[in-house]
């Protein structure tokens, strides 16, 4: 019945009974407790009772287990518990785990995995291995399967081809909704878990069209497939970036969409869940960038992720070791007003401050193509003028605050204009620096902030010392 | 035909012609040159041209074409050619654009959108509507349509209430697969647009399960719906927090759920696309947090946007006085060595940027769930580790730069051992700030770094000022 229906029905509804009631952190993932119950019980040895405790898990509560646990605990769970760990466990694994899990695995039980997988969740579970073993679970694999995975490893990463899934049900454009429904209830075996749409194709295996099963199911069955086409159907190039594909699933409200080879023809399908973890995947690369982090290295060894942060830090040192350089030009005036070594961090970190607020919203309007040519400069021009108020704001504040601090007119005149120089700076190559990096083809997320900090560092030390110079000496 | 079938005809198929190839480019939004060629068609009063011109856009371009305009531009598109901006186009406008567009128009026409749109997204549009027009606007809807967007805008903001939508599909679980398609065949103008499950309810209306379309096309007629119906059907109650919805959607999968009020009924669904608009509005709330920035200005007045950034930046200040304080301590010591002036940024600027690093992982790990009570001491415990190496990497480089900089080896022992020390601080307090601000329930991402900055700054110039005043006087 649909909704009308319900809404008048609901006049005569018996009333409720308590134990009904939801209770919301059932679907909340495991809490610390459980996880605790569980790593005591496995290590006092009483292997029935982790047995039951593992019993009620979700395949994602059995993945968070894995994850939070000691790589120790996690290597005897697997090995006592295998038949709880299943293939769908493994491949919602964090990857760094993943890989770690299955090298301790032989050829063959990773190969039986990937066997139970859809292909696009087995190759995401290849695709990371080290080449050796890899090559050697291949062999290990169904002549079909190796196919298919080898030919999704040619795609290049983040690509639609490594996305898609080979498993799709597609139907010729010539035949009725009712022969449809019965050639799905006959191969109902055969056809993929999960389907949203069918696609239609022509004698050359071309995407003609895509038809949402809703509207399958409301038609009669003697109207023709071809009447229920929607013409404007999605294909996607399998060579496409998976940030593209995802705009596209946004911006069209798609289930799934078809994918092409370079001659037109179907290959496969994305389906939304594909495309929401694409959406995780890369905001959660952008924020980490900001952050100086190149990937999430939660998961990662304490040398290996040392490491790989080493290079961001060694970057900001030479950045740094620049603003030194400026402040040294002026070693004369510190020493003879030693009151500017104290104020001078205060005019640099605001600098670099609101300049961080106009580069991260310029770096997230980059990503969704909300910053582009057309409104570049009203935004740019925007954020310089943000960047000036707010400079005259703190100018009044910290000139008032350093003149009284060292009773010195001068000096909180001159740290007043320092600051309205340096907060212009920063709202300007705030918002214009990870433009221009994105022009170079340079990502803004990763590069932009160590520009921006030498702007404002090397600007903010320059302009208040100097100012000092000229007036205060 | 299914997968297996398509491979096997794959090799009668006909070569494709050329023109058939699918240019990638399409599907990616507007070009700039495509809104030049709007915007000087708009001013040189070609109308008719940009008629032409917008006949061919999609809903989204139109968006697009929207938000990017000037202001004025967009008032004179939206007044001369309304017929093109239809209700679509309104609801998926960035909300600060879309509520000063609505703010032009009449009660009346507002009404009009609503009524032509499914109520979540009605919802969406009148809830940020200033009260006293959003109550002109609710006068003159049609009481069904008043009444629905009255009970929503009783939820909580960010709940599953205000997400979900109340146009859904349900059967009662005593009816047959046959029965039930042909209700859907019956009703097919009156059921939602799009709908990806079935939802199995009771005679009192609470939900009992949830059927896949792509389960009921495969069944035979004659199979009951309470058969099909999938048992772990997960209800979300309405008045749930839409990350915890999001979380649930990910982890199991789900392409729609029922939502069901406090009496455990049906009252409405949340579907796939709802979720992916919460994931892309938390990843960004999340990102802009951490660079300072309360929500997405990119499309405010300069006026608004200053003040909302001014906050930040004067707490910010105040860190920075704090910072000043300390180095005050040390004026003498400064005095007589001016060279602890020059370097002393580098020290606590370093101490910043690892800090920054420890905190974006910890940050990210707490908004995933991934970090919690099992393994916080371990990865606070890592964070420090790491610190420490890079700490001993860094104190190296620079112990080495600045002694022979000034040349001075005191100097140069000073400086690498106030880098260990921070580095140690930015990478415990990196990692535990996030983790104590997240048990004290203040949002992480917002208050982390001012904590942060103020003790890599704090022990910074401390280690370093304090280390010089004992061992170089």
């Amino acid at each position: 019945m649909s909704e009308t229906d319900i809404k008048e029905e609901d006049q005569v509804t018996a009333a409720v009974p308590e134990e009904e009631e939801t209770d919301a952190t059932d679907f909340l993932g495991l809490s610390d407790d459980h996880i605790r119950e569980i790593v005591e019980a496995l290590q006092s040895e009483e292997m029935e009772k982790v047995g039951t405790l593992l019993e009620d898990l979700t395949t994602s509560d059995k993945a968070e287990l894995l994850e939070k646990v000691t790589s120790e605990t996690r290597k005897s769970l697997m090995l006592a518990f295998e038949r709880y760990f299943d293939a769908d466990v493994i491949s919602v694994l964090q990857e760094d785990i993943r890989t770690d899990a299955l090298e301790d695995m032989t050829a063959g039980q990773v190969a039986k995995i990937l066997s139970d997988l859809d292909s696009d969740d087995a190759l995401d579970i290849v695709a990371p291995l080290d080449p050796e073993f890899q090559q050697e679970v291949m062999r290990k694999l169904s002549a079909k399967i190796r196919m298919a995975l080898e030919e999704g490893l040619s795609f290049p990463e983040d690509s639609a081809g490594r996305l898609m899934q080979r498993e799709f049900v597609a139907v010729p454009q010539f035949w009725t909704v009712g022969k449809t429904i019965d050639y799905l209830r006959a191969a109902r075996d055969t056809l993929p878990d999960d389907f949203y749409d069918l696609i239609v194709i022509d004698p050359a295996h071309h995407v003609v069209g895509e038809i949402p099963l809703n509207k399958l199911v409301r038609s009669p069955r003697s109207v023709k497939i071809d009447d229920l086409t929607l013409e404007e159907v999605h294909s996607i190039p399998a060579t496409m970036d998976q940030e593209e594909v995802a705009t596209i699933f946004r911006n069209e409200n798609l289930a799934s969409a078809p994918v092409i080879d370079e001659d037109g023809r179907l290959i496969g399908i994305i389906t939304y869940d594909d495309v929401i973890f694409v959406i995780d995947e890369e905001a959660e690369e952008d924020l980490l960038k900001l952050g100086g982090v190149k990937e999430d290295d939660l998961y990662r060894n304490i040398l290996h992720t040392t490491k790989s942060r080493s290079w961001w830090l060694f970057i900001n040192l030479l950045t740094a070791i620049l603003a030194a350089a400026v402040i040294s030009l002026f070693d004369t005036t510190i020493e003879k007003i030693v009151a500017l070594a104290i104020l001078m961090p205060i005019v640099a970190g605001m600098g670099g401050n609101a300049g961080t607020q106009s580069m991260t919203v310029a770096v997230r309007a980059l990503a969704t193509g909300e910053l582009s040519g057309t409104n570049v400069w009203r935004v740019i021009g925007k954020e310089t003028a943000v960047g000036t108020l707010n400079g005259m704001i703190f100018a009044i504040i910290i000139g008032i605050v350093a003149g009284a601090w060292f009773h010195d007119i001068g000096l909180g005149m001159v740290i007043a204009v320092a600051m309205i120089v340096n907060l212009i700076v920063a709202g300007f190559f705030g918002a214009s620096i990870p433009v221009v990096l994105d022009k170079m083809n340079i990502d803004p997320a990763v590069a932009s902030s160590v520009f921006l900090t030498t702007m404002t560092d090397v600007i903010g030390f320059f302009a208040f010392l100097g100012l000092a110079t000229l007036f205060l000496l």
